[in-house]
Formats: structure tokens, sequence, C-alpha cells
């Protein structure tokens, strides 16, 4: 039944293997961390090897998830989680110090809950064409280039195509893949960050196959950036009916036609504005190493 | 269990009743009829008595009910939606031919699912001022006049109040009111128009009592012109673990702290686009009784 | 030939009149002060007869306008701005400490520097729904209200008789009115901020006679809060030829088949966002006594 | 002086260079013609060789302007408007009648005059992606892909940049560059489609030196298809001074720290809007040569 469910989260992924593991909670190739990062709880889920990978449904890697208590409204909570974020990608060995990094912001700018990447790609500090005209000024600079190519019912091209003839042209040293995920549990919604080193699949889970972004397929690590925006509508179906002992439920009504449901807050619009703007402050943050988070804010405000 | 849901569709309204008599399908106080206009489905619903009103949860009046077999692209099936629009007003004994007629378009423009009723303000063809201004140039027109007030967490102000001073002002022969609405199944979503000649309480169902927009409220006929947007989540949940025998499903989940959610489809925005569109040229149309759909799209698009 | 010239900032119409009168600055019935506030340069107009009125082409009552040198982009150049915005309001005899303040959001939301009065709407700390709701838990609050109405053209009425239906209805102690302006210096353009005690003509300048929004036709005092958006370019030209000694141009060429043009900065979207958080902090901070600028961020953010 | 005009249009720089080269007319190097298009002025320009690039500065090729009487309003009109846009653009020779075409929006999606390219580049029929993934269902149509890059301040790279990766990558037979122009007349602006051979660089005439986007630069044919949608504030300036005999105004003032100005209509907004979309189907009728623009119209609607 798992098959049918849309899991982004590694975190969840492990809640949903160790829950049908029943008697022990110890997965075999996957290891799991608790921690907290500027007081806000961070999850460290290890896929090791091949066993891992099959617990979890999801390639080995590094998967650190932050959550959110609740939707920072003051300017100190949207701070305090960008330092979140930036300290997650910190974290990550396949991210250097120095040299180009390329943003690409995946979704649709015209759904609001696909809106993230995009709007994290216009929140960020982007300076290689700063350093390019005028290297003396921004010497001191990282060149960070961004792009939101849009999905590929609008351009006719994948994302990853698009994506693997810039790297080809800009060589960057590391790629950061910013999108918007499903969450299994509701009070996740646009509460939880996760960062992980594996690359991303962009619209995995729901049957389209696409070209994966990871290092294998551009040649450059891929960190990917997500941030759960909606429920899948047929996988809170399965859940809330495996829960009642009821089986005979066909996720298909919620998948017919291409036509995607989702179930999501009605003040979508502002938390994903809000969701945007910390990503962008974090992964600026991250990139331009001499910046604290209120260095970048003054730059992108 | 029943009053946990959000039912704003008189029709399944009727069919929850009816499933719930089991026996018989015939209920007491209400008359139901199929027809069809301009080749789609219309069903009619009579609320005749109190028993009707027990029996739907509704004031009595007549509901009009007309189904889109799919969201319309092509220009004509926009054009024979908006007729279908037109003939459900013009059935009404309470739309007189002429006299001024204020449109209000309820909800929130910054909510996509929420945002059908000031789009649909957008699109009319309004001609209050063109006549007050130039009234030889314009004599053959009705005077129609629109508001989208905006919701009362942005305006401090109930509709209901703004209206009431407003239609005191203006003198109008009807008022005609524009709202998102939610159904209970899904596959009726953004594919329903509801005309009813009974007023409509803004945002009723989820607990937020507000003051009623009707005759006996604003003292003029209040036409209510609804379409649903999304299924609300919790609704759908209850229904789903209805059918499979489970009674402990808590629907508050969804509904704490004001944070509504709702299941909508993933091209939610282009839907209320064309949504707003069928309802502006319909609306128009019914009310500029020498036009016809085809002249209403020439001065508004 | 100033009449063909829309000329809405005091401060404007003020050095065109000493402009004219060639020999000597000083203006009968006119008198000028210049102050700073938080920092920033502040002038005082007071219109004080008739002979001020027919020397500036408007209403007498007292003008105030505060410069800004560059369009903040940090957050405490931000809140300063709209500490000045308090400031001014605060000067005004007309605005009491306590009481419902209606605040109203003149403009298109559509036409970008026309946006400038419903954005500011938008960004209020609305609370006369609280205070009627849950009066024990919002007892310290003064009641604050807000409406963008939309434009004639939109709505079929001018905001005059909307306002004033509202006003009956709400009984409000002042209303404020903000809406964009035209500057007839490009460098005072998104620059500039007006507030005036003697009400405003919607769209005044242009030759549309609309209903002015002040004491007389309103029966409460109105607060008239502006911003230069654009330069008209028939005043722009004018100006320029007039300098150059060419007499003959005819403005009417910018104000054909009511197609008004005028000359805005490229950046004009993000400038009118800033612009319109600076207000609605600025005013909200006014209204609600008890709160600092940062304690209105705290709550609209 | 005219190195300080910006002038995108072939047919202004033609204008401006006879005007100047006072008893003649006739400009060596440069041929014109003037025709109809589905019953709209179409002027062609050829510069044939140096002495016509000198002339009008602008590279030799051929440079086709339809005009507009007035923004369409009816959908006759717009389709009318679309087919001439398609008949200029099968006039081109280096446009063949198969091969994947990638069509390139540029522009800045969030200021509204310099949105034609990216919303044009929204209302392709985009074909790429669904013959790649069912070439049998989808065996008659031409592959067309889109992108709209977004400014060079929000990515870091240059649009050329991007391009040339992506040219190299997909191969297409020829680029089609869509972007906004400045006029240098104010009743061109959003009347005036200019179609030409010559390819484009991206935001020329305002001293920022780009890569170009031609031939030479991307080893395709490019096409630029181009609407002017503001008058350089600069150039109307200097315009309006120089017929008065004045030579003292100094344009800086419009183009100080890189804050360009326009001058622009007060509806440019739904402008953009409908020439966008007329592009939009114009240019999909030309590439998908067995669909008229009423099929067109039915896919992208």
């Amino acid at each position: 039944m798992s098959s049918n469910r849309k899991i982004d989260l590694a975190l969840e992924a492990k809640e949903l293997a160790e829950g049908s593991a029943r008697q022990t909670t110890r997965l075999s190739g996957v290891r799991a961390e608790e921690d907290t990062v500027f007081g806000l709880p961070l999850t460290r889920v290890d896929i090791l090897d091949q066993r891992g990978e099959q617990a979890l449904g999801k390639p080995r890697g590094t998967y650190l998830t932050m959550e959110l208590p609740e939707l920072p409204q003051e300017r100190e909570e949207i701070l305090r989680a960008a330092r979140g974020v930036a300290a997650m990608l910190e974290t990550l060995d396949c991210l250097p110090q120095t040299g180009l990094v390329l943003v690409v912001g995946l979704g649709n700018r015209q759904v609001t809950p696909d809106a993230v990447g995009p709007k994290t790609a216009d929140a960020l500090l982007v300076t290689r064409h700063l350093i390019q005209n005028l290297p003396d000024q921004f010497a001191g600079l990282r060149p960070v280039a961004a792009l939101a190519p849009g999905v590929t019912g609008a351009t006719g091209m994948e994302s990853g195509e698009l994506l693997a003839a810039l790297v080809k042209r800009l060589n960057p040293v590391c790629l950061i893949a910013v999108d918007a995920l499903a969450a299994r549990r509701q009070e996740r919604v646009c509460r939880t960050i996760q960062v992980a080193d594996t690359g991303i699949v962009p619209g995995s889970g729901v049957g389209n196959a696409r070209m994966a972004l990871d290092q294998k397929t551009l040649g450059v690590p891929v960190i990917a950036v997500g941030v759960p925006t909606v429920v899948d509508a047929a996988t809170l179906c399965l859940d809330l009916l495996e829960e009642s002992g009821e089986k005979s439920f066909d996720p298909a009504i919620f998948r017919q036609e291409g036509a995607e449901w989702f179930v999501t807050p009605r003040t979508i619009d502002s938390q994903v504005h809000t969701l945007s703007r910390i990503l962008g402050l974090g992964i600026s943050t991250a990139l331009h190493v001499d910046f604290s988070v209120e260095d970048v804010e003054k730059w992108t405000s």
C-alpha cells in the first residue's frame, strides 16, 4: 500500500517503516539522531546502505529536518529559522566554502503551494553578475547564481535537461534545489524544513518519472531543500482508513486525469511567502560565509 | 455528526438527508426536479416549509444547481456555461427586469479558492456611473453596481454591516452575492454552480456566526450565487470514516486555531479564473436584458 | 497654464506660486515652516484664508510633507519613516486619541502606481471586529476599520457615496483617506509623504469632478495621506517647455480618451510595496496610542 | 544627441535619420515599403549594408512593423492581430517549417511594462515534452520549447549565457526572443509589433552592454519580436526640447543610479495582458503550421 503514498520527508518514511516493523523500531541501514539548532528540534536521518534505502524508499545520504513550533511571524523568529537553515546546510560536507553555487527554485510560480521554490529564488542574494562586472568592488563575495526554470508543462523541457546544460556552462561547485514537498501529517505542513545531500527527483512520487537531479546525472553535488506545503489527499485518506481497518479505498479518485488534489491550509499564500523568505535568508547566509543573516537581510529586503 | 460537516450545496444536503433516511428517499417539505439548461444538467430543489428546512439544514426557497461535465476551456463552452448562469438567474421571481442591482463579491482576493467572489465582481459589466454621468448616451442600460468588500479580518466590519449601509443609500431592487463554497464530493469542486433566492450567510458552517445577508436583514431580495472550490478537509475525513464504520475521528484537528484546512485541485488558480469569467458573463447577461452573452463579452474582455 | 497642471503636493503648489510671483516669495494667506521629524526634513504649509486658497489652488488647512532622502531598504529605515508618519498624524488636532477611525485606501489595486492606497489598507492593524467580538480581551485597543472600495469604473459608485453611507452607519470620529498622488518634480516621486487635515478629492486635477471627501460632505474630519508615485506626463512636458520658452505644447496629447499617461520609475512595484508598509505601520502606530511601531510590526507582519 | 536616445523601433530610427537628413528623405543602404496585413498597416524596413547600419544604428536585416489602430478589445480583433503576427513571422526566411523552435520571453515579470516577454512565454502552445513522451499521439505537432529566464539582477547570469548553453543542448532550428521595447512616439506604445530577423541585444540602448542574442553568438537564427510598452522619459524630453530649440537639457536626470524612468499609459497592466495573448497566439500559429489561430486558441485558453 505504501507505494500509493507520496512520502517526501525522510522523517515520515522512517516513521512509516518503523510503524510497520511493529516489534522493533530499529531499522537496519538507518541511523537517526535528535538534536536542536538555535532551539528548534532537529532530526538527522542517515541512510547508510541498500537495506536502509529499501526500508525508507529513498537514496542513501543525510537528511536533516528542522521543525518550527509555529509559523514565524515576528522578525526575530524569521531570522532564527533562517539561521537554522544555514546551520543545516553548513553541516553537509558537499557544500564547499568557496566557488560558484547555483540555486534552483523548482515548481510552479502560479500554483501557490508549489511556488516556494521560485519565491525562494527571488529572495536570494545573487552575486555572480556583480563579481563578473565589478570584480574589485565585490572581491569578498562568493558567486551565487539562481534560476526558477518553470515546470515542464510550461517549458517543454525537464528541469534536469536545462540544468545539465547550465551546469556544463557555469561549472558550479554545488547545486542547491529548492522544492515544495508533501507531508503525511497535517501538523508538519509549512512547519518543517528538510535539507538533504542526496539530490532530488522533481515531482517524484506522483507517477511522473522525471530525470533525477543528483551528482550522477549532473556531475556536481546536489543539495535538496524542501518544505511540505500540502498533504497529498490520497495519502491522507489511505492513512485515515488504514487506521480504521478499512482497506477498500481506491486513491485513484484523487489522481485521475493528471488532476492532483491536495490538502492545504487556508492561509497558504502568506505561509509560503514567509517560508520563502526564511529559505532565501538561510541559504544566502550559508553561501556568503562572511555574512550574518542580518547582513543578508539588509541586501535582500 | 452532520453538524460537524460543512454542507453548502442544497443538492448535497438533500443527498445526505436521503441517505440517512434509509428506507425512503422522499423528504417531507422538499421538492426536487431534474432538467437541463443549454444541454447542461440542472437540479432544482425547493425547500417548501419548516420540515424541509430541518431536513436539509437550510432556509426555505429555491436552489438551482447546474453541473459542468468538465471545466470549460474553449470560448464556446465558456459562453454556454454563462448562458446557463443567466438562465438560472432569470428563473427566479425576485430578480426584476429593471432597476439598480448591486452585485457583491464575497471572500478573500488573496486566498485563491476564496477569490471567486472578488474576481467575479471584477468581470462584471458595471454601468451605474455611466448612466449617472451620461444619461442620454446610456439610456438603454440597466444600472449595475458592484463591490468586493474584503473579509472581516481585513476590514473590521461584517459584510452585512457594510451592505446594510450601502443598500440604504443606493436603494437597489435586488442584491446578488457571489461566494466560494465547499462541496462534500470532490467531483463537484469547480464543476457546480448554485443559484438560490434565499440569501446567504458569509463563511457559514465553520463556526463563525456572521450576520446573514437576506431580505430580512437587508430589506431587499438577496440572490446567492456560489461555486464550490474546495472540499472541507474535516468533512472529507468524516465521510470516509463513516463509510468504513469508524466513529472516533475528531474533526477538530483540521479546525484548530482558526486554521481551516481544505482539499483543492492543483490547478485551482486557473479554474477560479475561468469560473469567475463564466459568472461575470452570466450575471451581466441576466441583468442587461437586451444584451446577449456575446454583447457582454465585447464590453468586459 | 497652471490649470493644465496636476499639482497634488501643497509644497509644489507653493513653489509654483512663489515662482510666478517673481519679486517676492512671500505669499499672502500662506505660512510655511521647515523642521525635521526623526531626522527627516518636514515642511509645514498652512493655508490660512481665501487669499492662500487662491494662491495655491487648494483648500485652507494644514499640509505636512516629510521627505525621504532615498527609498528605505533596511528595517530600521522603514521603522523610522513610519515613526515620522505617525508623528505627522499626531500633530493634527482633528485626530482624537480614542474612538473608531475608518481608514480608506483609495485607488486601483491593479494599476501599480495607483495601488498604494489599497495596499496600505492591507497593511493596517484592523481591530474593530476583535473588540466587538471579544471586548474583554481587546479592551485596551482602539477600534480601527478599513476599506479599499475600488475605483468608480469598477464599482459604479463614487468613493464619496460609499463612504457617506458607511460613515453614517459606523459613526467614526475621524476618517483617514490614503491615495497615490502625482508630483511635479521627478525627485519627489516615492520619496515624499504628505499628510493634510483638509480632506481629499479622489482623482482630482485630471478633469474628473468627483465628490470631495471632507468634513462638509461626510460630517467627520477627513485626514488625507498621500504619496506621489508618478509625474503627470503632461505636467512634466509643460514644465520643460516653459523653462525653454516654448508655449505651444498641447497637453491634450497625454490626456485623450481618458487615457492618462504618467512617468514612473522602473522599480515602482517594489517601491509601492515598501511605501505601503511604511504608511500601514505609521498610521497604525498613530491610531493605537499605546503601541510603538515595533508593537504594530509584530501584529501586522 | 541621438546617442542619448533609446530607439528600439527600426521604423523610428528611419524617421529620425530621415528627419536629420533634411533635404532628402532617401537613405543609402535602406529600403522601406508599406503594405497591409489582414487590413493592418505594415512597414518593412530592410537594412541592406553598412551605410544602412550606420544611418539607422541597427544591424542589417529585415524589420517588419505592424500597427494597431487601437488596443484590440474584442476576440475577433485579438485573433486578427495574432494572424498578423503569424504572417510577419512566416515572411522571414530564417524560420523553417519544421524542427524544434525555442521561444524566449525576456524581461522582468514583476515590472509590468517589462513583463510582455515572460507573459508571452506563458501564453504559448508548448509541445516538446508532449512529443517526447507520447510521440505517436502528437506526431503531427512541431516541437516548441519556451523559457522566461528572468533578468540578470535576479539570476546572476546574462540571458545570452543561459541561452548559449540551452541551444547547445536542445539544438533548435531557430530561436524567437520576445521583449518589451521603448518607443519614441507615445502613440506607438502598445500599438506596434516589430518582428526582425536580426537578433536582439537585451536591455540595449540604456548603457548596459549585454551579450547579443543572434546567429553569431548562438549559432542559430534569432528572430526578435518586440512591443514598445513605454516611452523612455529622457528621449521624450530630448525630443520635446529639441523641437522647441532648447539644447541644454541633461537626460542624466532620468538615468541616475541605474534608476530608469519611463512614460507609460495608466492601463498598462491590461494592455500588456492583451498584447501577450496576441503574441502567444500569433507565434504559436506561425510555428504549428497546420493550426489556425482558432485551433491554437482552443489549446491555450
